[in-house]
């Protein structure tokens, strides 16, 4: 343990300054979009606990099943029944916010609150740019989102699985991942879901990373426990759950539900399903380890009817988004949803369309952890090189958006207004030249040139503008340092692990 | 005058149904997103005030400064300085919402209170299309543009000059423009504004197509009077502002803001200054015409500090666009604002994401008028074809979301929830197939197939989608039926009007 600690002291003194830029988390300070009305908000809130009670949430896993019947659920074929009360007395017991530790900490992120945090894609096992088309992600293609991620001052978080290392055998993925969250960024990073043995190992290297008891104080894993809506967790998600919270990780509980398919086409009778299967999932968390921090996840979206296909950015999910951020804050729980999510293929039109139908909603609602904030392209199943730095330039504005308004003398400039005749400009005022620096966000992949001159510049996309910027990007990436005993360490964990799972 | 209103009984009688859906106005019943306290409104309030009190607003025009100083005004040197309570009076005389006719009365629209209403892109000189790219705009055009808003079913609006007709003579120009909305659409639409003169053709086009009377009751026109910020109203528009509000026609008073060229970089200070510029307007309307109809518009966006080019979508200008909305609110007057904004020369993925950025603030702001709802490019300097297309599925989008959520017991859906089994699916059940129609909105030119669907059927983007759909729909336009009668008087009106500017 003191061994570790003395490392890490190190570790951190010798760090030089990195080349990415410390903008910190925004606070999201102005007024939340509330939907409706407590009554109203109370109606979801009660058919939820008439699912929790009366048709109950299916848990496939023994263990589980136990430790609910030991804390008074009632399980009969497979499906816990739960008493209302019991669930506010669980839920309750989670912290309204935490943070989680990154080897930096000065990028130590705070999730709930008033937080916000931006995080990359998660899970797509394609992916896409200009030059090469759509192809099976690598494991060099994490790496490079890794460094993508790493170096946007917008996003705050490393992520978890950005893509799928599709060359990497499936059994031992998971160490080359949290691998290269730890040496190729030093921003927070998300654990493995796959099982409870992967999940285990991820703690092991956090522990490794971090220390024992340190990880204990505060987590260094965010992890995502998926629901299979409607009702229903599995034994391997829940195997993962009860690693990540005996070990006081943090876990992002998250009915994953595409309305008409795993819920009723209704918002409210979606919003009501989906709130009843987080609390189920938060409350045996809670039995697990009472206090541990856990966050409030909805992955909503619709389908196409004709097609089944899932859709994207459309007016439904955002209600829903509204409807599960006001239950998240009524329960007084950190919450995740949204992201840059579209059905396109690629960074068209479409792409940008959906992407901010998806995603203002969340920066509106105070959503505080936006899982997919970048890269997001074909319905999550390809993470796109020009999208991830096109999303990011948002990203930029958002953080600008919550600062709000400053209502000072000096904001209100009436010597300014005062100072410039009738039909004149500001354009060289005092005033316009002390905040010429910081007045406007300025998104740098986005054209305000003329038609001409944007002609004479080879009449680029944004995509193909994002094509150039993402290759610099990555040349210019210098990996932030990391303490050789520490990687040494975790590579000799991985050597271990990759020849135990070989043998078995 | 019995002649015209036979006449138009007449024609409503013969009007047959037309192919154009007759989807409402949306109404705004969901909460409204205010942004700030009224302390802190108050505190742009007050400013304002001082702005009109103190530092004043020039009137470029003899008679409206006669006008303002029998009121009681003190006008010096083209600056008139308003006394506050005399601001507060004048105000309240402008009704809080009002109808404007259309020549089909099932499409007259309410400007105010919780109505919306999507409107086309106005001014832009160029047109914009995949075949044949940038290009001057044309009366041919300009028709398209009106039969493509006709045609759309979320689009509420003919708009104004959707684009410029530059192959018409400027001074004759209006004729053309105002004669193409009657005859290839039955939607209202917007007077010209370049001279008193023009304004005054325009009322007497809108008195032969409705009757003298009937245009004194409800406006048939509405007309954008911009402000040339900072602090100027010029004579050509001060003069066109008379003609409409004399002949009881609204007119929409809409500071032109580029923050950091025509008013402080600061939102504040730029939201200030622009609330006293449409308040000193709306206060010399009301004073010409007691209760004539007004709009508080607000055009706001910022300019890149590097090259004084517009920017749009940008965070600074939604913020100032809330804080409007509610000062609008507070006044209790209509509001117009917002619109598919973008920078981008083609409907690419800037295009679509600088686009909601703009427009989804207006919808959650509660904007009574939004304005280049549909077809913006290139910071308005040119309409796009595509863009037009893909913008009317975004606000089909925006009338869904406005229906809000259903609460009853049938939107619960909480038998259908008992009736799936933990992992099952919706698909089939009763209530998904009741529902089945209405329950999604579904933008059918946003590609939802999958990767290998997309790649067979031509890996088309979304703006090459929408050029088959725009052609598509100019292909199948059907005129709606115009009054033979009422179309002689128009042309021969146009006829005489042309013969007599082609001698002055």
């Amino acid at each position: 343990m003191s061994r570790r600690r003395t490392r890490r002291r190190q570790r951190q003194a010798d760090v030089p300054e990195t080349a990415v830029s410390p903008i910190a988390q925004p606070i999201h300070n102005l007024p939340v979009y509330d939907l409706v009305d407590d009554p109203q908000l109370d109606r979801i809130h009660q058919a939820s606990m008439q699912i929790l009670s009366e048709i109950g949430i299916a848990f496939l896993e023994e263990e589980s099943q136990a430790i609910l019947k030991e804390h008074g659920v009632e399980v009969r074929d497979d499906i816990a029944y739960f008493d209302p009360a019991l669930i506010e007395e669980y839920v309750a017991k989670a912290p309204g916010q935490f943070t989680q530790l990154a080897r930096n900490p000065e990028r130590n992120i705070i999730i709930g609150g008033k937080h916000i945090c931006f995080a990359p894609v998660y899970g797509p096992p394609y992916v896409y740019d200009i030059d090469r088309g759509r192809r099976e992600a690598t494991l060099a293609d994490f790496q490079n989102f890794v460094k993508l991620a790493y170096l946007s001052p917008y996003i705050h978080h490393s992520g978890g699985t950005i893509v799928e290392p599709t060359d990497e055998p499936v059994d031992t993925r998971h160490l080359e991942m949290i691998f290269s969250h730890i040496k190729y960024s030093d921003k927070p990073f998300m654990g493995g879901v796959i099982s409870g043995e992967q999940a285990a190992d991820c703690v092991t290297m956090a522990e490794i990373l971090f220390g024992v008891d340190e990880i204990r104080q505060n987590p260094a894993l965010l992890s995502l426990i998926n629901i299979s809506s409607p009702r229903r967790l599995d034994d391997r998600m829940l195997d993962a759950l009860k690693v990540y919270t005996r070990a006081r990780q943090a876990v992002i509980i998250t009915p994953f539900v595409l309305s008409g398919a795993m819920s009723p086409v209704s918002v409210a009778g979606t919003v009501a399903q989906l709130n009843a299967e987080v609390l189920a999932g938060i409350t045996l968390a809670q039995m697990i380890n009472p206090g541990t921090p856990v966050v409030y996840g909805a992955f909503q979206t619709t389908i196409d009817l004709q097609s089944g296909a899932p859709v994207f950015g459309g007016p439904e999910s955002q209600l829903a988004l509204y409807l599960n951020a006001q239950l998240a804050r009524r329960y007084g729980l950190p919450f995740r949803s949204g992201g840059m999510f579209t059905g396109s293929k690629i960074t068209d039109a479409q792409g940008g369309y959906e992407s901010i139908m998806s995603m203002l909603p969340a920066v509106m609602g105070r959503v505080n952890f936006i899982l997919h904030a970048a890269g997001w392209l074909e319905g999550g199943l390809a993470a796109g090189y020009e999208k991830f730095v096109l999303d990011c330039e948002l990203l930029g504005m958002y953080h600008k958006y919550l600062q709000g308004v400053d209502f000072s003398d000096d904001g209100l400039a009436l010597d300014a207004i005062r100072a410039v005749e009738p039909g004149g400009h500001h354009l060289g005022t005092e005033h316009t030249m002390r905040h010429f620096r910081t007045a406007f966000y300025r998104a740098e992949l986005f054209d305000y040139n003329s038609a001409e001159q944007w002609q004479d510049e080879g009449a680029l996309t944004a995509a193909q503008r994002a094509n150039k910027k993402y290759k610099q990007l990555l040349k210019s990436y210098q990996p932030p340092p990391l303490d050789p005993t520490i990687e040494e360490s975790l590579r000799e964990f991985i050597a271990k692990r990759k020849k135990e799972i070989g043998a078995a």
